[in-house]
Order: C-alpha cells, then structure tokens, then sequence
C-alpha cells in the first residue's frame, strides 16, 4: 500500500506535455535500436511489400489512376511514416476507402485527359495532407470521434457495396458509364450484362477462387503441416501474388489479351517517381475541397482505429494528433512524387505487426522494395489482366461489409441502428459525402433527443433501509402523502430544462397533498445555465404554490457552482442534504 | 403514509392521454364558468385594449405596415385564442420581436407597393400559423428547447438593439435607406444626425419621457395615495395610452404637423377587417419560409415561457403542444382577416393576469373593444405622430435587452457565455435568421465538446471508511500499486468513448504495476454503441497486457442492457461489483 499514487495526470486534464522529441518520433527508436528489432522489422517489411504491388495497382484502378500512381505513393509516403509515426506497426499506403473517395471526388470534375486526372489527384493528396497536418498541429483530431461507430459502420458498409458495384466492369470486361448515383450504376451494370467478356469472366473467377482460398481455406490445411503460426500467418497472405502471378501467367501463355480483347494494365514506366510540384488549378479547388476534407478525416479514422488496437496490444501509446501529422506529410510527400493519397490499411497493419514489425524500419524497408520493384521489374506487370485486379478489391472489400455490427447494434441500442441505416442509406442513395454528413446529423441529433427526455423516477423508502428506490419498479416502497421524492438519471443541460420543469410541475397538480419536493441530484453531473434558470423558476413556481424545494446528494463541483452563483442562498443552505433519506427524515419531523 | 402513491403518470414517459376535449379547451371553461370568473376577466379585458391600441399601431409601423394592419391583428386572432389557449392569461397580438422580424423578411424581397407589402404580411401570417399548428399537431414543441437560455438571452439583446436602432429615424424624423446590415443601419443614421426635425426630436422627448415615468416612478408616487396594487399595477400601464393622447392632442392644437412637416399616422380606414384569401405568390414563397419558421419558433418561445411562468403561479397547467395549436390557428386568422404574424407578448400578458384574468373571455372581451375602436375611433388617430409610436417601441424594447443575464452567465459558465456572445454578435453582424442558427449551433457544439472531455477521476479509499474519492483532491486516501480504480462522470457514448480509452490505456501504461483495473459507473446513465465497442476493445486491450478489468456500481438499467448483449458474460459475471470497496476488498484478498 502507498499514500497518493504515482502519475496520474492523464485523468487530470488533456496530457499537454509536448516536446519537440515527440514531433519526430525516430529519433527515439534509432536511437535504442537494437540488433535484435532488425529481424521483425526485416520480415515485417518484406511481407508488406510483396501484399502492397499488387494492392497499390489494384487501388489506383479503383481510383481511376494509372498502376504506377499506386505504386508511386507505396514509396517516399511509406518513409516518410516510417520516421513520423507513433505506431510501431501501422502500414501507409493505398487503401481501397480512400480509392474510392478519390475516384468519386475526381469523376466529378469532367477531366478530359489522364494527365489531368493525375494532376488532380496530386492535388488531392496536397489537400489531403495541409488538412491532416493542421488538425495535427493545432490538436483537434479529437473532433473525428463525433463520428460514431453506427455511422462509421453504416458508412462502410455502404462503401463496400459501392467498392463492389464499381468493379462489376473489370469483372466481366465491359465498359460502364461512369456515375456517382448508386442505383443508375446498378442499372448500367445490369444493362451491360449481356455484354459480358466470358473469357474476362472466367479470369475473374479464378482470381477470386484463388483470393478466397487464400483468406478462408488456407490456414486450416496449413495447420496440417503443424507449422507455428507466425509463418501460416504471412503465407495466407499471399493470396493477391499469387492470383497476380497465375494471371499474367494465363494471358502469356493463352494470348487471350489479343484474341479476346482481354484488358491488361499494359506498360508501365521504369523507374523511381519524380519529385514534382503540383500545379494549382484554381478552378477545381473548391470543389476538391470537400471531398479533402473527408478523406482527410476517413484515412485518419482508419489509420488511428488500426494504430491504437496494436499499440496496445504490447502496452505501447499511439499519439493521435502526432498521427495526424505523419499521415499528413506522407499525403504531402506522395503529392510531390506522383502518387495520391495513402492511409494506413487494415489488413496489411496486422500483417505488418503479426510478421514482427518493431519500428519505423520495416516500413521503409517496404518501400525500399516498392522502389527496387519500380526500378526492374515493371516490364513483368504488363500482361496483367485488370480482371484480377478487380478480383484482389472485390474480394477485399467484402470484409468491409460488416453485417455482425449491424445486427449487434440493432440489439443493443435502436436509436443507435437508425443512425447506422440512415448513414448507410444515404451513403448509396444520396452519395457518400452528404451520406457521412446526414449520418452523423443524425446520430448527434438522437443523442440529444435521448437526452433530451432523461429518466425520472419518483422514489420511496425500500422497507425499514435508507435505499430510496422507484416506486413504479419496486412494491414495497414507502412514500408519505406531503412529500415528493424526485431522482433525475442525466445532466440537466437546455435540452432536458424545460422538460423536468413540466414533468414536477405536472406530477405536483397531480398530487396536491404535497407540501415539499426533494430533488435528487446524484446522477447530475453538470448543470448549465438555461437548467440553473429552470431550476430557479421552478424553486419561484413552487414558492409560490406553497410547495418547498430541497436538493439531496448534490456532487462537489456541481455544489461548488451552484454557491458561487447564489443558487444555494436563495434556495436556503438548510434545504441542501447529504442524501435523500436525510432529507425526508428531516421532513418527516417538521 | 401509504404505500405506492398516487399519479406519477408524468414520470413514466411523455403524458399521452390527449382527448379530443384538449383540442377544444374553451369547452372545459365555458363549461364551468362562474358568476365570479366575469369581474376579472371584465376588467383584465379592458386594460389589455387601452394597451394593446396603441402598441399594436406601433408594432405595425416597427413591421412596416399600415397602422390598420396591427388593428387587425388584434381582433379575430385574440378571439381564436382565447377559444384554443390553455393558458388563462396569455394575452396575444402584435410583439416588437415578431414585427421586427417580419420587417427583415419583407424588406428583403423589394417589393414595391404598400398593397404587395401587405400581401406579403398575409402570406407570412398563414405559413407561420401552418408550421406552429404542425408542429402542435406532430406534437414536437419541444424540439424549440434544442435553442438554450444563453443563445435566447444573446438573441433578445442584439434584436432589441435592432429594433431601438430603426426606430430611430420615427424619433428624429428623417428618411433612412432600408438595411438589413447593422452596421450599415448605423452608419445610416449617424449620416442623417444633422438633418434631424426638431420639432419632432421635441415629440420623441415629450413621449419617451411620460413612458419612462408611468414605468419607473409613477408607481411610486402613487402608493403614497395607499391605493391598493390591483388598482396601481394597471394604472401604471397605461403610458403608452397617455402618450398618444398628448401626442394628438399637441399636433392638433399646434397644427406642426403642418409646418413643421411632422409625419403622422394619417387615415385609417375605419371598420372591421374584411375576409380575404391570401393570394399564393410562388415567386416569394421560398424566401418567405425560413423566416415564418423563425417566427414561428420565437414567437411560440415567447408566448409559451410567459404562459407558464404565470400559469404556475396558480397551479394549473399549460399544454405545449396544445398552445402551437391555439397560437397556429390565431395566426392563421390573422392571415384571412388583414393582421400579420401575432404571438404572445410578455409585458401585456403580465398585466392581463394581474388585471385578474380568468378564462379566454378576457382576450375576447379586448378583441371586441378593438373592434369598436376599429369601427367607430380611427379618427381620432389621423394626427398621431409616428414619433410617439416611435417612442413607445424604444421604451418597450430597452427591458429586452438583458445585461444581468449576459453578467450571470459569465460568473456561472464561460461555455454558456461563449454561446451567448457568439449569438449576440452573429445577429448583430451577419443577421437576424444566420445568427440564431450560428448561436444554437454552437451551443451544441459546445455542449458536446464539454461531454467528451468527462471529468475522470483515480479514487482511493478515505481512511477506514468504505468511502473512495478522487487522489487529487483528498489527502488520505489509500490505493494499491496493482489496483487502478477509476471514476467516469458522464454517461460513455461516441464524443468520449475515445477519450476514455485514451485515459484509461495511458494511465495503466504509466502504472506498470497495475494489473487488475476497476471502471467505477455510478455516475454512468447511458452507455451507447460506440462506448460499448470501446469498452471491448478496452478489455481486450488490458487483457493482451494483462490488467484484469472490472465494473462497479453499474445502474439497473445500463446493466440490463451490458447483459443483453452479452458483454456481462464477455467481461465475466464475477467482475462485476456493487460497490468499489466490495471490488477493491476482494481485489486485494486475491
């Protein structure tokens, strides 16, 4: 046993001890790194690499964005994370929300050439990452979490059939017109059916039987074999290598692409991305700026969820707003050498951490890989069909789709599902910026309704104890006729205030025998000026009535407040108690 | 004493028995009418007609309308109300805040006529009397709480600053541009200064003198004489009255108005409004609705805070909802009888119920009286000069505005005053409709912010007691270096799950000692989706790090839920405790 115990000031107050160290956070681990964190961080890196080619490619064509400009930003943003971040295991680079985000933000520009969409999506990433490094700089990344997990989940889910839906193209080796509306691609897609590339098909089925048994069969043959987890771990995520392998091997050896008319990435340029300055085209900005905005804050919210349920997995802390700032100057860096913009993905932070990544390393050892890759070995992806790209999206967004949450927050909370299906909802019918907008509308505005109508239960004595219980859920409580016992369960803030007005002024007409009422504050944490006004009115109404006022088990700070303004003078200190029994005990006797 | 009492139907949920009977509520007071009932609503009726003549002529000239206008206004609509009201002493008609308000909204769609302006005021009186009988009908009155007493206060400030500011030109008898813009209105003025009629500038003085007397010191001076205060309290309301009188009575007698080029309130045609269908121009309809809902809203505000207030002095009751009928319905009358928007006003009412009010006959006693005025006095107005209803708007309005309030809220919130400052400001500068949003947009925000930074404590047990305080605060208290225990006080949902979690893992991750964790809720009402997947993930967290976590104190109903769900079961049943002494004492036992 101790007196007073050692650091707890993160419960006093928001931890402002910042120092210059914590900007660059590898100073720390070069600093301690030791020999035996090179091991984890070597294996980590590669694995990472090899599931990042073909993801990055894949990504960029879910973007709309030539191959090379996913491959570009898996380099110098991986680094640049790498020496920036909290997290010890986060993997940056193209991830499939993003994508995306980035294609519907740049379809909607009516772009006349890829070199402008390129262009555009340089400028995206520099607007992507000033937005990150500025909520960084300035500490409000606290303000994602209005964002709740309904509306995320809703969101998502939504984005996985979105995702699914705009890949139906280059599964069935059509071309669809391209368009934000949900239900009018759906269509599109259904118009083009009889259109479909059978050979296109057929590729696209092996892809994704090849990805499936990969992420769901695998593992359980490989146990077989009794191998020890942290290798049938990496290999099971292989999958996208090898579905990308056996397709270029199928279209070399078959020479579907010419007879077919099977679409391949085709040529992509040699070598490392060059250091480029976006130019600015005033014309697009405002309208790039809203879509920055959210992917600014849904890479954010990925990366930081990822980040945090590793970190703590080994008791290490992840610093939200130094996040934002890595996040943001990866983004700044891929807009200066060709990429677009990056977030730390999901599935490969997991590999990246259970492969044995220790520090910042492993991810510049990945990129050091992407770059060799770029460098030698782009004339290998030219006959790749676009068929398995798809394939490696549909295949991992599926997982996004997340029907457990749904199903689970219908149990749990209504008011929380109809935030979730609104979201969800208007994310596929409306669009998905004002989707996440109405979403989270809507959650914010439930929770003030919740709220707004707080429990309140009329309490009596339990038996002969000093438990004061509601006398609608309990039988043997007792009550007397003259006084009235009230515990309110929520703050009372402005959207509560008049409604605990009406309801004690309604329950005293009901009841006119009664001559005191006790307020029972013990579940009150806060009371706000328009609740202290209703408070003060109700005191004058009931004064006025005949009916005293009494306040019991108010809390420290709440009593501190209501002395410094005068509250409890007016009331009179003799009508404040310690709990509710001793309040009506003292009725009792008057 | 005796055991389970009598009617706490309030307590339950929202009172929903709503008759048919409620609708209708003069059925119940006609019903039940006495003999005794007529002296006072006799004479209230009577004293609320001398004022409301005058005043009404002002608030229409404030509204920009013929002074006809506000007449009408004052007939049928006090009829509707007081055959629909609940409350028995709400007197209805013009108000300064309402006629400012539709001054914006009509100055802002440079109409041309006298005869389109009045139109217009017809239109806006029906969309207004359509959304208040709407929302009455949906029964959502109480979405009007979401606007807090700070946002309100700093709203009734700026706009009584606003309407002093254009009366001014009444006062000093100059022409000056319509504008919306304060500042330019300002500006407006002080260039027109020097132009200023003096005779008229002798008129304003003459009348806001009498006013300020008959508000501030006649009552005074007439307790010397030891009359009783039902009879004082009326007479002192009768300024405005006086003020006309001696305002004709100087025009006349001096003929200024003719020489001096005194504007003054001309003919009136004399006789009853006539029923007319508002003619629909669509070409406004979509400027107008904003502005009938922001009408609608404060003037349903302003009539509903006074309606209780003194409806509570003698324990009877006010229906919200039942009240936007009777005030919807009014305004829907006025629209097809000549008026404009009409609402409660708060200094008539007050008279009204001192004046000894006691049903809805009163108002319809002062709607007959305006009538005759209508039919039999208008002459006699034809030489008021407009100062005088100049006059009588500016001394009206200087009781809205409300320093004590604004030095209240800074000494008891800096987050209230905050909104109360922004709402003030944003009216002023930005305008009359963007400024009440701004300010109760932020009032929510700052609301939230506040709640997702809970007030979290690390608690030791006091002495021998079985009492456990926050460490900070209290000196001797004792804790273990492996038990953390930690309590919330806030309800856990999205803005702070996060925040939480944050303060939990950082505080444990400083703590390497500590391996069981105790979350103490008793001050927990609510625990959302969002919270709920933050306390697994916390727990899953503690457990890779092994730190054991447990819960006490958690309410009956948050517990049922956790249960549902099967969180209890998650967490382990045995983890759960009642109290956090009977979770330390068996902590340290193990």
């Amino acid at each position: 046993m101790n007196q007073i115990p050692a650091k707890y000031k993160h419960t006093t107050s928001q931890d402002n001890s910042f120092t210059i160290l914590q900007y660059f956070p590898f100073l720390d681990w070069l600093r301690n790194y030791k020999r035996s964190d090179l091991t984890g961080d070597m294996t980590a890196g590669i694995i990472v690499a090899i599931m990042l080619v073909p993801q990055s490619m894949a990504y960029a064509l879910l973007a709309g964005l030539p191959p090379q400009v996913g491959l570009y930003a898996s380099i110098v943003p991986l680094i640049v994370y790498g020496l920036l971040g909290t997290s010890r295991a986060l993997a940056v680079g193209p991830v499939a929300m993003v994508s995306l985000l980035v294609a519907t933000a740049l379809g909607g520009l009516e772009l006349t050439s890829v070199a402008q969409y390129v262009q555009m999506a340089l400028i995206l990433a520099l607007l992507v990452g000033i937005i990150q490094l500025t909520m960084g700089i300035f500490r409000i990344g606290f303000l994602v979490n209005f964002l709740s997990h309904p509306v995320l989940s809703g969101f998502t889910s939504a984005v996985a059939i979105v995702i699914g839906l705009s890949q139906f193209k280059h599964l069935i080796g059509v071309d669809v017109p391209r368009t934000d509306s949900m239900p009018e691609l759906a269509l599109f897609v259904i118009e083009k059916l009889p259109d479909t590339n059978i050979t296109v098909l057929v590729l696209s089925f092996i892809s994704v039987a090849i990805l499936l048994y990969f992420k769901y069969f695998l593992k359980k043959h490989l146990t077989y074999f009794n191998l020890p987890d942290h290798i049938v771990s990496p290999i099971t995520k292989l999958g996208p290598l090898v579905a990308v392998v056996i397709g270029i091997g199928l279209v070399v050896i078959t020479e579907v692409d010419i007879t077919s008319n099977v679409p391949i990435v085709g040529n992509i340029p040699a070598g490392l991305p060059e250091f480029i300055v976006p130019t600015f085209d005033t014309d697009y900005l405002s309208q790039l700026i809203p879509f920055a905005f959210t992917i600014a804050i849904v890479g954010y919210l990925e990366s930081i969820s990822v980040a945090k349920a590793l970190a703590s997995r080994r008791r290490q802390k992840v610093n939200a707003n130094q996040e934002l700032i890595a996040l943001g100057t990866a983004n700044i860096s891929a807009s200066f050498t060709g990429g677009y913009p990056v977030a730390g993905g999901f599935s490969r932070s997991i590999v990246n951490f259970a492969a044995g990544s220790n520090t910042g390393l492993a991810s510049i050892i990945s990129a050091s890989l992407i770059a060799i890759t770029m460098l030698f070995l782009t004339p290998v992806f030219y006959y790749l069909p676009n068929a398995v790209l798809g394939a490696i999206i549909l295949v991992a967004v599926t997982s996004l789709f997340d029907f457990e949450t749904i199903k689970h927050t219908w149990h749990y909370d209504k008011a929380d599902f109809a935030s979730l299906v609104v979201t969800f909802v208007a994310v596929l019918l409306i669009g998905i910026e004002t989707g996440i907008l109405v979403g989270a509308g809507t959650s914010i505005g439930l929770y003030l309704w919740r709220t707004s109508r707080p429990h309140v239960a009329v309490v009596g004595q339990i038996g002969d104890t000093q438990e004061y219980r509601n006398v609608l859920r309990h039988e043997n409580t007792t009550t007397h006729d003259n006084i009235l016992a009230l515990r309110v369960d929520e703050s009372l803030y402005f959207p509560n205030a008049q409604y605990l007005e009406e309801v004690v002024l309604n329950t005293i007409a009901d009841n006119p025998k009664v001559d005191h009422f006790i307020l029972i504050c013990s579940a009150i944490n806060f009371i706000d000026s328009s609740a202290l006004d209703t408070l003060e009115s109700l005191h004058y109404s009931l004064k006025l009535s005949n009916v005293n006022m009494y306040c019991a088990g108010v809390k420290g700070p709440v009593m501190d407040r209501l002395r410094h303004i005068g509250f409890v003078d007016r009331i009179g200190k003799d009508n404040f108690f310690m709990s509710t029994h001793e309040a009506v005990t003292a009725l009792c006797n008057k």
